[in-house]
């Protein structure tokens, strides 16, 4: 009874494997968003090819990357989400993190009484998925929060403790168990300059802000200037679909057309999960605003460069050092890291235990429907 | 800049002309839900009556009252809110209470970074009403409760306390300056029984309890149990659209059936704001789990019986006795009430200023688009 | 594999018995529209009761009854057959007649590649259904008309006469099996004055005229002005969904409000099939613009006053009178009817086998995708 | 009063221009579909800078590009045309060709009530395409087909002889003002290897045929190989977003990823309509299944390769050679169009008036609701 979202399915597939893997739950998965468009490469084959069912497939986006379009693909998906459950009639329905696919099945569970699950709630960060986040745990009956200070968060918004189990960030299961022998890998299918991924490589990730929609150009430009002078080969994964992507895509774009011949950019689509966790554990630096710089990151050490506003107020570990969206500071900070390399992992986001107790719980727990903030039973 | 959702018309009145006559806003209009349709009374002409122009009609309502349709109205209502805000370009969303095309308002409004405010949170209640109304606060940028309590329930669940401003709620303003002069009216439209509003009668309105979903035939067959032997005048009001309506209706009518003669029982949709305020203010006493008879009610003291868990948890004052859903419960609850006649009002809900001081604080906001839960702040 | 809308179920169901009969077809029932609204009857219980599977239940009625919620809710059609037939994936889509529920089923068919078959097409009638009726052809790649004139009409609209196959119309099944010994039913549930299914009745039922939309309450008014003169027992049935029934529903209101006492207008919602089979073959008279009253009368020689242009265009037989929309006009049709008494049967419509000659050809037909005007392949 | 999608922008110019200038007509414009879209070359913004208002955008499209969501891409714009044409009111909804998104508007329009016209119908050729086509000629009340065998089509369909107005088709008005004197124009904004437009070129453009759903790689790998062996430089224009476009991209980006140092393949998004006009008109042979290759190229004499069966049926001139998708076949018609050279311009398609035409006529047309299937009036 898990339901994925795109980048996210990296950290669900431990609990993926759990759930499947114990008696007392039968998995069923709904997979939506760009996990099944072709040009965010089509994450939806990874999982078959991984061996599990998928037993929905929910198109959802509204093409346009404005957020008008944006709010009416929350809308569209509330609708598509319902038919769903309505006809695979999950017991429980669990999802994790804050996108608003994750948001839209979250309303349609429910208004439809399903007993609502939630992994990742409490944290805190920027962007519009700040209030997705907390809005989800309004409707959730348990919460898997990642950290003890996600745990105490979700307790002090009025969600009965009863509720709320802190297990850790399934995204370590796997990486605990692998870090150490990832091996390194080519980077395939992507285009622009070839770079070689067993010698020292940059990491990009930068997703639009849509609290700040109309900004991202700029943003991107100071990036790519920052690394413009460094020319250090760079492996760049395109941005997630939310509005304000195709102006990330379009800058991106601008500057290969300027610099055809450059030899420190190489852009990519998607990576599978372990592909992606050995991309990030080998690179020499990882910059930028994925949630993945910050929580994957900390059980492996990498060196993290911070850009902008859009991770503001996460929990963070020694690897990560910040910088505001201009060319000089995040050149300054990338040396910085550079200079300093690798660091010892940490055990903030949990210690490799999160999915089998996740699957534990799921099979213990009681199915109801009515919450109420818990403040009301208090003295 | 005010949204308004059916039977809360009566309680944003007061906000709406406070708005209408601020030299510093604007009021723009959207009518949704039940307010647009016939068999609901269709009280947008109302509105126009009293002189408001509607800037946008949103029919959202997806026939079928079972969960599933609620549920894709909720995606339908963000669709068509995400339409009509590109359209008005409001700088603030404003909106009330709890019901899912408040939700759906709120998310559209989010996702295309709109400033909103929002009226009546923090209070805590059953039905799914009782998580969207703290979806919706997590959506929130301002927050207007009607209660101290409510106000401190904002902040513990990790409001700005800077954004929180407990101003009582607007119901109250027009009950206040016109309490004390309500004049008795004549029911008019109605079907069934003949009553007198100038002789003692019961009020009556039952919404189903989304989250129990399938019980409401069998609940109002009690209530009809307890007031059948009573045989006393009863205005019923019909139970607005959530899913289970259809059965309630339902069981009216085979109640109407079955006593076609009946003398007591008097069915209508829908009252305009000042008669429906009247009625409960001449009621001898108030049967049902309307939220009205929790608000409204305590500025008027007009005896209460609060039949089922649908409100379980919010605050009320002493003209208020609870009865669980069983015909002899609720008669005898009834009876106690008649007994004592009527209460003292009470200020739990504010003390009739509240309209004016959210449009004197709708002025003066400063916008903002990004929210953070405020525990981060906190030392 | 049949699709199904609310009022046709009485003309499908000989068709799906002899779908499920057949060794080489396997049937699927996705029903739609009013069937599964209990405002409306419900008429899906009657299919499962009949002991028919529904294998897919689609809410599309957006609440309104105006133009612009009758347009969305065709839209919303679309996308919810869409997600059904993805689901059940049907080697054919068969449904009948001109309905927007159907027209959205063919849309959503024709894009997804599937070979639509189509019963009724070719003919001719008013409102927007006689638009729906001819676009619907243009998606569909077989025909099963419902007379010869039909079949002609649809050859010469450039569809290959390979695939015209004039069976008649399947609602002539059943009535020429049973209709001689069709027993008069008592009429049970409705509301109204009780009248008596063995005496002399009149058989009302007058649908919106959405191409006319605006006009629906005075022409009510005319044909109860009608009929309140004749003071003689009458069974009116509600009208359909389309925009405009709301109007409709509130002249009749009005008329009942106004004359509480009246001794001769029954109102009900719906009837099962063979229910409202015998009440046609059993009323004195039928009066109104269903187009039961033009096809299935035809079969039984019941008199018919046809009221409006509805249906003008139609094929009609003897049994048919026709009448403007003007109270003296409509009274005078009536008289002239009640004067003639009953008609011989026709065979207009068919001999009673056009079920097993439709399950006989989809079992044989070859499935095929592109479609092209026949006209190019003329001399 | 237009309504425009993509790529018929160009033959919509002038009639927009016409419409504008008629003192007894407003225009408004409502762009939809991949016009609004950044990776398509968002055409909307081409739209403004010629100087019209465009007064709505409605985006449509439902990623995926499978024929589910082209289905509900469909049902999603019949919501989208009806809230904009609630709020627009025109008087007259005039359309082009046969794009889903025009059908979309056409029922849109059609279940509103709005008077519906309709350019380019009548034609034949393949695809769904052909079938959307003619659906639209059901819903239109007045047609301005291209041809005379079109008019002739159009009312052996039924429609009434009054209503169709043969004129031409208005894409040829502006090549027959400019043509002589288009001048070549450099190919900007694209990728791979560069060309010069004063030289001699090919031009590609090829659709997926949404009936033939999953042949589209092969089919484009074929093309491919015929120009492959021929190496002469060759402007592509990305396909529509039709279902089966992903796989063509992916067939093109594989070919320039095995082939990176090609020097004869140029891609383009998208060319404003006088670009492209020129573009075609200078172009030593076009090949491919474009709409424009049969119908823009009549005007001008380019030689055409017709690729594969998506515009069987179409009315072609002497310009127009066709090839089943094999390499070998399109290899050797393409050497034939190049043996052969320019053919002399055809008036098939028009004499340069069609736009000023369609303006006259709209002013003076009686405006009317109700369409029947003309047949009934004969003798």
């Amino acid at each position: 009874m898990v339901l994925v979202d795109r980048a996210n399915y990296g950290r669900l597939k431990p609990v993926m494997r759990a759930i499947a893997g114990h008696p007392g739950l039968e998995l069923q998965t709904v997979c939506t968003g760009t996990m099944l468009l072709e040009r965010f490469g089509e994450a939806v084959s990874i999982v078959e090819k991984d061996g599990f069912r998928v037993d929905g497939r929910i198109y959802v986006e509204l093409e346009g990357s404005v957020p008008t379009t944006m709010a009416k693909s929350v809308g569209f998906a509330v609708i598509e989400f319902a038919t769903e459950f309505h006809r695979l009639k999950p017991d429980i329905v669990l999802l994790i993190g804050d996108r608003y696919e994750a948001l839209a099945a979250a309303i349609a569970a429910a208004y439809m009484n399903l007993c609502l699950c939630h992994i990742q709630g409490g944290e805190v960060s920027g962007s519009i998925d700040e209030s997705a986040r907390h809005a989800i745990t309004k409707f959730a009956h348990y919460h898997f929060p990642a950290t003890e200070r996600s745990a105490k968060y979700l307790v002090r918004m009025g969600e009965d403790p009863a509720t709320v189990f802190p297990v850790g960030c399934p995204c370590g299961d796997a990486i605990l168990r692998r870090a150490p022998r990832l091996p390194a890998r080519d980077f395939g299918r992507g285009s622009g300059a070839r770079i070689d991924a067993r010698k020292p490589y940059f990491l990009v990730i930068f997703h639009p802000v849509t609290t700040r929609f109309g900004d991202e150009r700029g943003q991107v430009e100071e990036i790519l200037a920052a690394l413009h002078g460094l020319d250090h080969p760079t492996l760049w994964l395109w941005p997630n679909i939310d509005a304000g992507s195709d102006h990330i895509s379009k800058a991106l774009r601008v500057y290969r057309e300027r610099h055809p011949g450059n030899r420190w950019l190489h852009m990519m689509k998607n990576l599978p999960p372990e592909h992606f966790q050995a991309a990030l554990y080998h690179a020499r630096c990882a910059i930028g605003n994925s949630s993945s710089f910050i929580r994957d990151s900390t059980f492996m050490g990498t060196p993290v460069v911070l850009v902008g506003d859009r991770q503001v107020g996460r929990e963070t570990a020694a690897n990560l050092v910040e910088a505001p969206c201009a060319a000089d500071a995040i050149r300054a900070a990338i040396e910085r890291q550079c200079a300093h390399g690798r660091y010892r992992p940490s055990t903030l986001y949990g210690d490799g235990t999160a999915s089998a107790a996740i699957a534990r719980r799921l099979a213990a727990l009681p199915l109801y429907r009515q919450k109420r903030l818990h403040f009301i039973h208090e003295r």
